[in-house]
């Protein structure tokens, strides 16, 4: 075990632990957000254990399909887009918190470096896909607005009411919704 | 210049490039968040160039002083309450977003994992003090609602509105708004 | 200069410096090996410099266009297969030098650990295509036959007829010849 | 088990693994240096593991009380003071050894390069409290007296004596004292 | 267990996990390339582990002993001759493959850098002997020419052709002999 | 410029930088403490830089050439024994510093843990020779008693005369001493 992670003996792993199918399959996009994300790391190929790197597929629905804003605590992201049209961005840390944008076309290729918040969004009339790179075997992700307002418990209210300047009431609102996570 | 930071040759290094004073003095909580963070890394003290440790104070105002919500993209945080009662906590990464709390008293060490958002909020009737080491010499910090909310340009609002589950209104009235950075 | 890149000042940077066009454009595979790698590393796109991953695109010719045994000194490989049928595999470090094969059909998945010698062949009657991301911003790539018999100057006749138990007539052959470099 | 820490499962993990209280307690400095350092790292918090920071609170006796000359041989510490006059000092490698040094009042801050010898004294008429963050989780504490003269079995006093450029009778009633351990 | 090695309690360690003999016996140069290398990694010395450095013996029978051209995937060499005159060299990646190459006498000391092809060469006519350290405690070899004509099971011969511009039998013939590994 | 060290363009490297001679001279040992360290490191080998590794040869005069006790604050040692007899140790961290030592015979191996305290003492009648590496290309070397006797300028007399259980006469005896530095 290294990570929390079973190490074969080298003399007992096969090709099967370096291998994975399914990334030619779309995933579903009806729900909240309208996107989904298909995973390759080392949850799925327990082969990449220690070395530092995964892939993810991502589905944006036509008209507005969304991969919202978060972070991947661990990693980098670099995306290529294979379909579609993507307005895609990063925000930069304080103090001067500048939005990084592209429009993106399929060949397109965008960074998004480690720990900072990023999105897409499908501002195409079709479906769109990207594969996106990671620089760890497991990225992790967190998506803000489930990550605040989503979180088990919930986050005192009074906390996101100061922080997000919104009345307590509408923070009690978000609490109580459903946050669908993509990933 | 090694990180963008001037490397002395050793030999003309003094002992002012590993000093900084000040760090008695309350930070100004005077503000929207009612909390100030003073910073010693190597903006600094430019002696902690490639060493990987930096520190700051926090300053909470009583009754609700807050430290809100953010993460720091490549940084643990081991904190150490001085003075005052603060309620504190982190979300893990999806799926699950678990929410982790404490209430902590003077002596009373906290850790908040790398790149988990986090805060801390003074729920006393006094002043609240706090150390914090970070596990970088240049830890970054992105305030979760600075960045959403107020970034330089604004991030398309329907965006943040499908990833908030807010009615553009709101979102357009968030991004009018001004947002105070602690640090 | 980090790594002998330039570091642009945070505030000078631009969204530019994280993005590349051209993945979209299938890559030339008329040569020697029938195949063409097209580069998306630190070398094309600046903000990269200090992230540790990169991006490949990967074009074979039908009917056996080859990427050929190579090996990245700095990088683990994960591929997918995006159009076309893939005979792949890797090599793994003494004693026992086993061979791990699969065949790759669209939406699979396979991991190349860094530093084995690896390559993929095209035994599909169609061009085939893949994404690759590698872990490292500058991951380097050594393809064997040109190293090898290739080199400039030439490696003296004798080491290669010992260590590869051929004629040196045949080695001399070999060096006489043009190695084409498909990345 | 990772760096012979036991890891949770990240799902049973509970904020308790992540909390230590009692950095409020002065350290008994009733002892032959006239200083105590009270650690909080990863023996004491377990969710630490693998997180690259500790912290330490460290008292010292008026008119002398001292830490003395130590390394940590896997981390940098910078060190603030909460209260008292600190005389401390850190000295470079071979050749040159330079010594650098600095007189402490409450808020100033203090790098001490990691595996460099370096020390604290108190030179007011008042104890001393000063925190101290290291940048692993586990740095290991070498005091340099006591591994020298104090070590179990002692070493060859052959090899101290000319070392030290110390009589042999010297080096034998040094290793035959009590060198008490601050830490 | 640490990387699938064992990591003893730190208190049962005792002198021997540190310690190895026997790299003052030469190596048995009877064979295939003349030349064997002894190692000294955490195979053999359990306190290694974690450590990154390890070292080798090689020992060159006169007129042609060749250490056959092979990579360390996780490791840069450094390398100091002791007895004898080798001719060694190393070559950069793509697209250049520029090769490096010295003739070295006792006392001459060369550097392979991590992951680059590289070879040494007994061109005297006396045994030569060379130390030999690697920045990891478990480098990893490949022999280039085991690893590409010797695997098990053996690459698919179409791909060896057309890779090293070979006939299809004399990739046969070269697959069917038997490749002796010196380390 | 890397780690302060010119880092040239690739294509102007040559076999040169990465070649040094001199390692079969030995070292003259008629000083202070009967031994002399001659180095192969990033200041010798600019090919070295950022390859995390280096190299010593260590001469020691008979009947007591010591390699006195110190500490590398970056890197492990693995040391071979090419001549001589050597009693060599190194101690723990507290709290227990434990003292590891062995008798050393040609062809033995050591190692040295990273960052403790070791030395080598030669405890035969005739030279002794050994090689050692070392994972860095900078290791470093402290000299515990130069550093500390011997700082430039001195340490408080009244430090080390509590720390080291010493008069403070002998302390300022010893401050007032030649420490001659083997490397």
């Amino acid at each position: 075990f290294v990570n929390g992670k079973f190490c074969k003996d080298p003399k007992l792993a096969k090709a099967e632990d370096f291998y994975l199918s399914g990334l030619n399959i779309p995933g579903n996009t009806s729900n909240q957000v309208g996107s989904m994300v298909t995973q390759a790391n080392v949850q799925q190929i327990p082969g990449l254990n220690t070395l530092g790197i995964s892939l993810v597929r991502i589905d944006y629905a036509p008209y507005g399909g969304l991969n919202p804003p978060h972070t991947h605590p661990r990693a980098t992201e670099i995306l290529v887009v294979v379909e579609g049209t993507l307005y895609v961005g990063f925000v930069t840390s304080n103090m001067d918190n500048r939005l990084f944008t592209k429009v993106l076309h399929p060949g397109d290729v965008f960074v998004f470096p480690e720990g900072l918040i990023h999105f897409q969004f499908n501002i195409g009339h079709t479906n769109a896909v990207a594969f996106a790179a990671l620089s760890s075997q497991n990225p992790g992700v967190i998506t803000i607005a489930n990550a605040v307002f989503g979180s088990d418990p919930a986050i005192n209210p009074d906390v996101l009411a100061k922080a997000f300047q919104l009345d307590k009431n509408i923070v009690n609102q978000l609490q109580s919704r459903f946050w669908w996570d993509n990933n």
